[in-house]
């Protein structure tokens, strides 16, 4: 069984930055990624949708005798994981959103946190719920930057142009200079109480896109502000709850199998991008779901 | 027969810009439009996926008992149409790619022609096609520039970011101030003989989403290049195809029944801006393909 392959799904390429980390965090161990490229993107969505395309996806990845399977897709992870779970009876299951909201309430020293993601993630309040679930005293303000996303994919992900659009919609949320009076309160700020937050110390990245514009976020926002790249703390949540599942003697390389429901040739040459090495065409499969 | 409606299918909310021509140009029919929301974006799928795609959305909307069809989609157009037109045998299918190809080449005087679209688009060549077809002279540059669409839908269709991805895109095309010296040649030229070619005259907006920017894209080149909009385009070419399948009395004002695979909500709140009045999210029928 330890020798059986870990199940990494995303609507995209985006979760290729979480296989990343889990390649470095689990050497040796065997990955089979599977992004559902024909129904991207999963953020515009209704929750009902993704959840019924993230469970197509969850059962084909299965049917590869999966060990374990993480939803490297932080959408899919707020609308699906319960649903996912209830179909792969007994098998772990990991999402993005559980690990990345602990990390974020350990490294802030203010419990005020801010969240950006799609607008499927906001809309749905899964990071809001699991920051305040762990540290009920946090303050959370949660903001859809859609446009991050595409910036990615175009390979625009720093630059000018991408600072600009950090600007454009962090600005009001860490009120920076040339923010609206009273910008503090961002608009899906969720604030017990009422009262006026101060400006936030942390940045989730709640979405497996926008590590690829880590750059652009912070030249907008400082350096004072810890930012959280739920990747590699989900590949710590991998390990940790994997533990005897993993390989015994990782001594060899970690291998990748990447299946794809579009285009294998978008697939590699975007998501060449985001693996941080080269994927050629001849590697992806189609399949359908 | 006159008095059935019309039917407009695009992937999203883009179409809506053709629909709000067709309304104008066709005062007195009813329409129905099917935004394939679960799916879009089409422009960065495979040929194959967006013909599949685009049939099993033609069929829906045959099943409404409509007199012609209306193809809203530039990425649909080029990928679908033979495969629409056997399938629903008999009836007008009308795409946007042929009315904009016919339009620049009657607006340029030098026959050399810029066009931006999808990825998809561009990739499959119809636009290059259609008017070398039409006017064998001509030459025809095209570029994708995918993040038009994300900036439409985002509302951020116009402003100093808009303007600078516009320029980002264009100044090669165009060969404007900043370009890469022998810029003129883009990428995906296509330049029979290999001649030098001179600066477009005309420039195709090849996507449904992209009239929005027609500010931001003016903002950046200039003044003298003609822009063609296939949706004014297209709505006087079903016009003049559906002839005496009009109504013979048009003095009901246009109606429309809008029909979604997603997320009605968003459809109406991002729709609004591309038709240009308000759809309210009760208006809009949530259906699956």
């Amino acid at each position: 069984m330890s020798d059986a392959p870990i199940g990494v799904f995303d609507s995209g390429v985006g979760g290729l930055t979480v296989l990343k980390a889990l390649a470095g965090e689990l050497p040796g161990e065997q990955f089979i990624y599977l992004g559902d490229t024909a129904r991207l993107p999963y953020g515009t969505k209704s929750p009902e949708t993704v959840s019924r395309y993230a469970v197509q996806a969850a059962e084909a990845l299965a049917s590869y005798d999966i060990k374990a399977l993480v939803v490297a897709c932080n959408t899919a992870s707020a609308a699906s994981l319960p649903a996912i779970r209830e179909k792969l009876k007994g098998m772990p299951v990991i999402g993005v959103i559980e690990p990345g909201a602990d990390a974020a309430c350990r490294v802030s020293k203010t419990g005020n946190i801010a969240v950006i993601a799609t607008e499927a993630t906001v809309r749905g309040g899964a990071y809001q719920e699991a920051i305040q679930r762990l540290r009920p005293d946090a303050r959370v303000s949660a903001r859809a930057t859609q446009l991050f996303v595409a910036l990615a994919e175009e390979g625009m992900h720093e630059g000018p142009i991408a600072e600009s659009v950090a600007r454009h919609y962090l600005t009001s949320l860490f009120a920076l200079p040339g923010a609206p009076s009273g910008a503090g309160a961002a608009p899906s700020a969720l604030v017990p109480g009422g009262a006026v937050p101060a400006v936030p110390d942390t940045l989730v990245l709640g979405c497996t896109h926008f590590p690829m514009l880590a750059g652009a976020i912070r030249a907008a926002i400082g350096t004072r502000v810890r930012i959280v790249d739920s990747a590699a703390t989900t590949a710590k949540a991998v390990r940790d709850r994997l533990g005897s599942l993993l390989r015994a003697s990782p001594a060899r390389r970690s291998s990748v199998r990447f299946l794809a429901t579009d285009s294998p040739e978008r697939f590699a040459r975007v998501g060449s991008r985001f693996l941080g090495q080269t994927i050629a065409p001849s590697d992806v499969e189609l399949i359908d779901l």
